[in-house]
């Protein structure tokens, strides 16, 4: 270690906080920036959460110099915020209390491909497309894609899931294994290259979804899958959303294995319409794709085509050429943008919820309605196979009774997520923007959520202020 | 609560427990037992090691019973064990600190199915093979399977899996929530119904695999699938074990979604003909079963058969007709039964490894030349497909010389899986037969699964013993 753990001084942590500044421009060098632009950007990202910026930020190259960090920052009690791209949308990467960013961007490296294991291991910098492009010769691929192109290490620490979950699973299925630095600034392995174990407590899974609250994620070994043989996609109208929903309810009970399956209200289709040149009738409808043979993905679309018919949908048109399919999926990807599109200058509050898929039509037709009698604009679109989806409320958060509609609008969803055995975020995560609605979800689970974060990080230095509700 | 907390009184562990058992039997009368023959089936069921039982068994017959028995022991500090159906295999339910043994195969309602949802909730006592039937007529099917016919439970508390993991995944996969009394004796709910959630630390998988040693289970929902359109399987013979299990690595890295790719070598076939009246050469062998509709299992079919000949395997007999395919199947199951008929008046010492799949065939080559070199009879029979195999060494314990032979092909055989980035064990679960080899398995990971096991259980009164190394 270059750096020696100090005693911890008396003294407010402002001076604290300078102390492990010091230490680590000493350490680190150009690597370390207390510019406020750069603050600014590593408090703030896509959230709508007002900005709290860190009080610096660190580029770290290393699993261990990750370690170093965190043992400085615990030598004196600063807390540390791990930041990867910065796509988190629920305050995640904001710094209520101060303390150091590590920015993980520059671990960068893929360190080993196991394509006969259909495996990899990457440090937690890799984005997802980065990942993709490195492995498009072998004929593999990781599936898990949220909007964003986000780094694998905050896509592990946030659960994250995306358009492919409904047959590839998030990312709770696809981490074998981590590398963390925990909040003693040791370095820990989780899990390993095996596909199942029964060896012991599953950290691996606790530390999936932590965001960053129990340790930092600093490399992960993950699933990989063949590419499929043949992939069929398209398009299919609705006359309303409770007809798709129940088109998409019928799918996944007939056990189709539908590769993605995706609603977008009418509002949405005209934002993509207007943003990505598309011409699509604006009603709401199911963007589909389907993974397999080619008689196979033959078979799952017409099999699709006829549930859609019994719902007064379609015509469901599909093909196979990958050009017309790519420029669909790329307009599924921009939907937050596109979105944004509708009102330039207004700010976003992309939401979440999930519910069991029998209660989706329901859940999704009241929340249009609510959107409808607010008088809010509110694109909607999903991953409507898990049951899943978002709202985009697009509002001026400068105007006391915009912020307040689209407050209670927010509220109003997450509470019919849980009323109806649902939860209040499917995908995004929880940060600071859900913390109010654990206690509703979870019960007394809380308490021994409470503990782990105890046992983990008695001094609360890692990620602080996220997930779990101040008690 | 119709017994009071008490407080703790000074005194030796025995009188704490008479004291326990004397609360407990004026609560539950005839539900409690201390008979000798009843506490010895509690402590002992399949597995090798010696009988630890508990003091006394009670049958349980709801989640508030289990609360007040934990609060009881809670509060005289006397240890719990829950116990479903007793077919663990590294003596999970032995009492090695005695206590209470909490007997939950009375609890065995299922409370709903959702079969728009693909999911149900049942009680802990439920066996796989109940919950089945009951579900047979919905359309909809459990997939996971191991050998015996266990409670789900129990299977939830292993992280079990078994013949359809390639395809359906685990116990880690298959529950969705559970209901847990925690060592305070607490109830507690973990997840929901949705299909998936970032909302927070993921319990549900933390109690998943924990073997009782963090709490009760008594309630689950799991994941239901539907049973598919159409089955295919059959039996592909090899020259060697080498080439069976390259063919297994091509078929999975094709892609090819099999639901069942099961290895015997050649003894286990033996012991299959005899135990179930089959006459299939005895020879390494495949079982496989594909799952879909009928122009995709019939195409599974002919690729993997196409895979076979290229490794010298062959032919490929499959069907689609259920009897004969039950037939094999069920011999697949009773494998254990008629190992041990090889030997009738052996003991079973069943251990089992998983590898990435890239080594398994290097790594059952080594372990059966291992067998050969130590002269043991000891079968192979394996979930392939996952690199999960198991062996079933037949040995007389009480012969000093023979148990050494098994101690140290058990021990060679777990270090070969470490040694090869595997687990210690894919499913049989830790134990305490396990333990051993955990901190050789996780390194210092194993520390927080330690301050997690004190953060839920500072009395160490969950399935003491288990699980975690004694430090």
């Amino acid at each position: 270690m270059a750096i020696e753990a100090e005693v911890v001084r008396p003294g407010d942590p402002s001076e604290r906080v300078a102390d492990v500044i010091n230490l680590l421009k000493q350490r680190f060098g150009e690597r370390l920036s207390t510019s406020s632009a750069l603050r600014e950007q590593h408090g703030h990202t896509t959230t709508w959460l007002r900005n709290e910026p860190p009080d610096a930020v660190v580029f770290a190259q290393s699993t261990e110099e990750v370690a170093e960090i965190v043992q400085t920052c615990a030598a004196h009690k600063v807390p540390v915020i791990a930041f990867g791209t910065g796509t988190s949308l629920e305050g995640h990467v904001n710094a209520p209390l101060g303390g150091i960013s590590i920015d993980l961007s520059r671990m960068d490296k893929i360190l080993e491909v196991n394509s006969e294991d259909l495996d990899c291991r990457v440090e937690a910098g890799v984005t997802r497309k980065q990942l993709n492009s490195y492995i498009r010769d072998t004929g593999l691929f990781f599936p898990i894609d949220p909007g964003a192109d986000a780094s694998l290490g905050g896509m592990a620490a946030t659960r994250a899931s995306g358009t492919n979950a409904v047959r590839y699973g998030t990312m709770k299925d696809a981490v074998l294994g981590l590398t963390v630095v925990t909040a003693d600034g040791r370095i820990i392995r989780t899990g390993g290259r095996a596909r199942k174990s029964s060896a012991g407590y599953d950290l691996t899974r606790l530390f999936v979804g932590s965001e960053g609250t129990l340790g930092v994620i600093t490399e992960l070994t993950i699933r990989l899958f063949g590419q499929p043989e043949s992939v069929s996609g398209g398009i299919c109208p609705f006359p309303d959303v409770e007809s798709a929903c129940n088109a998409v309810i019928t799918t996944i009970q007939m056990g189709i294995p539908v590769a993605r399956i995706e609603l977008l209200d009418s509002l949405q289709v005209r934002a993509c319409n207007s943003y990505s040149k598309l011409d699509l009738a604006e009603t709401p409808t199911l963007f589909l794709e389907f993974h397999g043979s080619e008689a196979g993905v033959q078979e799952q679309s017409e099999m699709f085509s006829s549930i859609a018919e019994e719902f007064g949908g379609g015509p469901f048109e599909w093909t196979t050429v990958a050009e017309e399919r790519t420029k669909l999926w790329t307009a599924r990807h921009d939907a937050y943008w596109a979105g944004k599109g509708l009102r330039p200058e207004a700010d976003i509050v992309a939401t979440d919820v999930c519910v069991p898929i029998s209660r989706l039509a329901e859940c999704v037709g009241e929340t249009a309605r609510d959107i409808e009698q607010e008088g809010l604009l509110a694109p909607i679109v999903g991953h409507v196979g898990d049951g899943n989806f978002h709202v985009q409320v697009l509002v001026n958060l400068d105007d006391p009774e915009e912020k307040r509609k689209a407050d209670g609008f927010i509220e109003r969803l997450a509470v019919r997520a849980l009323k109806m055995e649902g939860t209040c975020t499917g995908e995004h995560g929880v940060g600071q923007g859900k913390q109010k609605y654990m206690r509703r979800e979870h019960g007394d689970a809380i308490d021994y959520m409470q503990s782990i974060k105890r046992a983990f990080d008695p001094d609360n230095l890692m990620n602080p202020g996220k997930i779990l509700p101040q008690s």
